[in-house]
């Protein structure tokens, strides 16, 4: 199903908007992104850092931050702490990377005392990942895509918790049973390409009640996974096939290059979210358009609703 | 630059055609696509296989095959021998499968004695590859890529062994100097990313002069290979930035969602070619569109003769 950004936006304004911690606020392009979102009525700011940063940026692009909450933080270290401490708290419902690296803002949030941990994420020791959101109009479908951004070769047991971390965010979205394609270059069972073997492994998790909330089915091919024609062609029948919800990529370089694919030519729109945490987590990078942060404030809006 | 189809089309219709040598000829969508790619004065083809199964295949689409050379083979495995000592006698410039497995062609290409081996490769025993054609309205640009089809998980000399099949390929389609990029998730090198490490050892091979012929810049994202402005946005300063002529994908996985990406919803039009052998090879897929199917044929034509 399509997840529009429009359709995000007005149901966030049917609810108190949620409130996003800013980690390290003193940047132009983040204090412009939250303004906005502030402006469509999706997210309610609260910025994270050296108060006279935050000034001299929201100046240079005549920025109105008044309404804003500000909490005032020495360095970049301490606002990630501060950030982190108000979701933790319950004072803000998600939490937005600022001018700081991703890597600190994850340290912080992985933190057994003062982080984000989840009960289940602590005990299997688990991955935080991420979950492209990408809007396809050509195809009239939105795509969910993991992971081509934060866990580089995930085995078998890191897969099951990237599903359903992605499994989570789909249903806060509204795609009630989402359809999952665990992908691989071809369709057949290939003993000496691990994808195919980790997709058959997913399919029967799935079958025998070990994953849960949606429908798992590969090995498939990107183009099956898209296009009912492409399936009905090379005579493969799967329930996914040309339409899956979710695409489960086997590592970082097929779900990277296959997302800028989607977005750079296919004039999709790219949003996402980091999940696995108590809250989601917006990672907007500086090369993202407008459109493509207030989508993913969006998704990470609702689904921390959800 | 951009490779049209229209513009391969008059290159090949201002020579001799090439001679294709079809392998098990007794396939409608195959013999299909030699009729159509004969029609249009691009090849000529010679058919190899069952006469009667030929003409039953050839009446179900009341296709004219009366001007093809037929000659005839008892079984699918004889159609391939005759169609790789074909080409090894010069009396065809090009191979293409029809009904047989491709690892059964593949086979007869790479047999030491009666085979399509070239020196060289034999000397590093050494793989055929498959690049991917894709040509690209929204880019005004054709992008071969490579390996999404062929060659699962190569390691670095591989990697130059196909970078140096891409860059062949290139020069014959016009290409002078082709901008290479490897790809990664990233564009910083990280120790734990193999994909990383490979671009930095092609990209110094390239400037020791140990590969030529072309510019390699890497690691870079797809965005930045793809698009000026991204690598502007990222602040990467790249001869390939958004000029990528050739793309060399970490492995199969990236290769086949990306190129799938890129036709499905990209919009773009695809062939390709088996290159590493004395003469091209077409693998065109029944799932291939028509045009696709010619675009290949097209492809392999004018690097056969190039």
């Amino acid at each position: 199903m399509r997840v529009e950004l429009s359709a995000l936006t007005k149901r966030l304004q049917e609810q108190a908007p949620p409130r996003v911690a800013v980690a390290a606020a003193g940047d132009t392009p983040v204090l412009e992104a939250v303004a906005a979102a502030y402006k469509s009525g999706i997210a309610v700011p609260i910025l994270c850092g050296d108060i006279e940063e935050i000034d001299t940026c929201a100046r240079r692009r005549n920025l109105d931050i008044s309404p804003f909450e500000i909490i005032e933080a020495d360095s970049p270290a301490q606002a990630v702490s501060i950030a982190v401490s108000l979701v933790r708290s319950g004072r803000a419902d998600m939490l937005m990377k600022g001018l700081v690296q991703s890597a600190d803002l994850l340290r912080a949030v992985l933190n057994k005392e003062t982080g984000l941990r989840k009960g289940d994420t602590l005990k299997k020791g688990a991955p935080l990942s991420h979950v492209g959101v990408i809007d396809c109009p050509a195809l009239g479908r939105t795509l969910l895509c993991t992971d081509g951004g934060m866990v580089p070769y995930p085995d078998l047991k890191t897969k099951v918790q990237i599903l359903e971390n992605a499994v989570r965010a789909a249903h806060a979205l509204g795609i009630g049973e989402p359809l999952v394609a665990p992908l691989a270059a071809v369709e057949l069972v290939n003993p000496d390409m691990p994808a195919t073997l980790d997709a058959c492994a997913l399919a029967m998790m799935n079958r025998r009640g070990q994953i849960t909330g949606c429908v798992v089915d590969g090995p498939l091919a990107l183009d099956v996974a898209l296009s009912a024609e492409a399936a009905k062609h090379k005579g493969v029948d799967s329930p996914a096939a040309g339409k899956a919800d979710i695409l489960l990529f086997h590592n970082i370089e097929a779900g990277n290059s296959t997302i800028k694919a989607l977005t750079v030519v296919g004039g999709c729109l790219q949003g996402g979210v980091v999940m696995g945490a108590t809250a989601p987590i917006v990672l907007a990078s500086r090369s993202d358009s407008m459109e493509s942060k207030l989508y993913s404030i969006a998704v990470a809006g609702v689904v921390s609703g959800g």
